[in-house]
């Protein structure tokens, strides 16, 4: 079934209304029509399964047939810093990583970053990465919409990053020194309920004074397996892996 | 240190040489000079620190300063077969399952599959894959690099599969169903040497006949965690798991 969020005024205990770019997409795109089902979550992460009971161009509404004891989150809240790649790769990293169950994204400029992002078009890119955010969010059956922060210098990530629980940088040296238990260790040390940041530099790699900067701050440098993989490939790793231990293994 | 990928007649146990695209990307991309050096890597996977001694246009040539033990392929021999998606997927898919240890990619038709490659197009196809296959080898310094086959009927797939130890199929309605403990016991019941095939459905997912025909011929339908993967996502949470479990879990 078709899900879609919703503001939580939108969704209420009986009733819920759809207006915004949803409207279309119901009506135009699915093709669909009064008697129809649709499945509703609105921010706080509750899921109705609704019957559409009316359909205009500006607003579809309808009855909640039953809320569902559903939940597809991680059991822990992973953020994913992603210093600034080139080109659309950071779409490609919001997607799958909204798929594999990320809870945040936070952009930064880290020193070997190739593109800069001014204001102007930090804002354009940030609302792209949201939607994209929300339709990987609505097709993975996830229960909230991961938010995707603007764009962070590598000072307010450090200050940012001070309010989690475990904090782990990807670190290529390490995969090429041949390093295999950091990761393992910390997630092994990682409870149910933590939240959990992981730090990826952009295509140039981290610089070693940034590497030095994070640790000071409590960052764990890991290998992700013995190749080396891509700025945009990392993070899905570390997802996947966190989703095997808590989701399956448990 | 750069890598390149050659025949096993142009790299012996003194000498070596590198003819074809490779040229250009050393004296032109890398802008390498005659006494510079790179690691050259053979069919078999031996690895060698070489000194480039000659540049000309048509060929590089130079001397093995050493062999190096190197070592980055899984201890498990992955395949993965994917249903043709959409679009360019199919790179995506190549790309990361190369950075994240495949062995070999088979792209097969199946019934849901929306594009339908023939035999003209199949072959320029499996040639651009054939190539991404070898730069993502490349830059992630695998020993090997991951074999592109043609493309499959679900039949010769079938047939093909027979030769594995493991069959494995990425099934949402498992996932959707809650099914946690299959991915877990399967792996947990794989030994260090086996060959895996994982086979993931196109965009639309397979057919209730294919996962009957698979199931037929011992392959395990799993669930890939709660959340619904995207067809492109699916190999790679398999790949970074058997990344996990056998080569920093051990």
């Amino acid at each position: 079934m078709q899900r879609y969020f919703v503001a939580n005024d939108q969704l209420n205990e009986t009733k819920f209304f759809i207006i915004g770019e949803d409207v279309k997409h119901i009506s135009k795109v699915m093709r669909m029509v009064i008697g129809d089902q649709i499945i509703c979550i609105n921010e706080k992460g509750l899921v109705a399964r609704c019957e559409i009971t009316s359909i205009s161009s500006a607003e579809i509404s309808g009855s909640v047939i039953e809320y569902l004891a559903e939940n597809k989150e991680m059991p822990v809240k992973v953020t994913i810093a992603q210093g600034l790649p080139k080109g659309d790769k950071i779409d490609m990293i919001v997607q799958k990583g909204t798929e594999l169950g990320a809870s945040e994204f936070i952009p930064f400029q880290a020193s070997r970053s190739i593109v800069k992002w001014d204001e102007k078009k930090s804002e354009k890119k940030i609302e792209r990465l949201q939607k994209i955010s929300k339709e990987a969010a609505e097709q993975s059956y996830r229960n909230i919409v991961p938010k995707v922060n603007n764009n962070h210098s590598f000072q307010q990530l450090l200050k940012k990053s001070e309010s989690y629980d475990i904090k782990i940088v990807a670190f290529e040296e390490n995969a090429k020194a041949g390093e295999k238990s950091n990761l393992v260790t910390t997630i092994n040390n990682t409870e149910v309920g933590s939240s959990v940041m992981i730090l990826v530099g952009p295509e140039g790699g981290l610089s070693n004074e940034e590497v030095k900067e994070l640790e000071k701050v409590g960052f764990i440098p890991c290998s992700f397996g013995p190749r080396i993989l891509r700025t945009e490939t990392a993070a899905l790793y570390f997802l996947s892996v966190v989703s095997y231990h808590f989701e399956l293994l448990r």
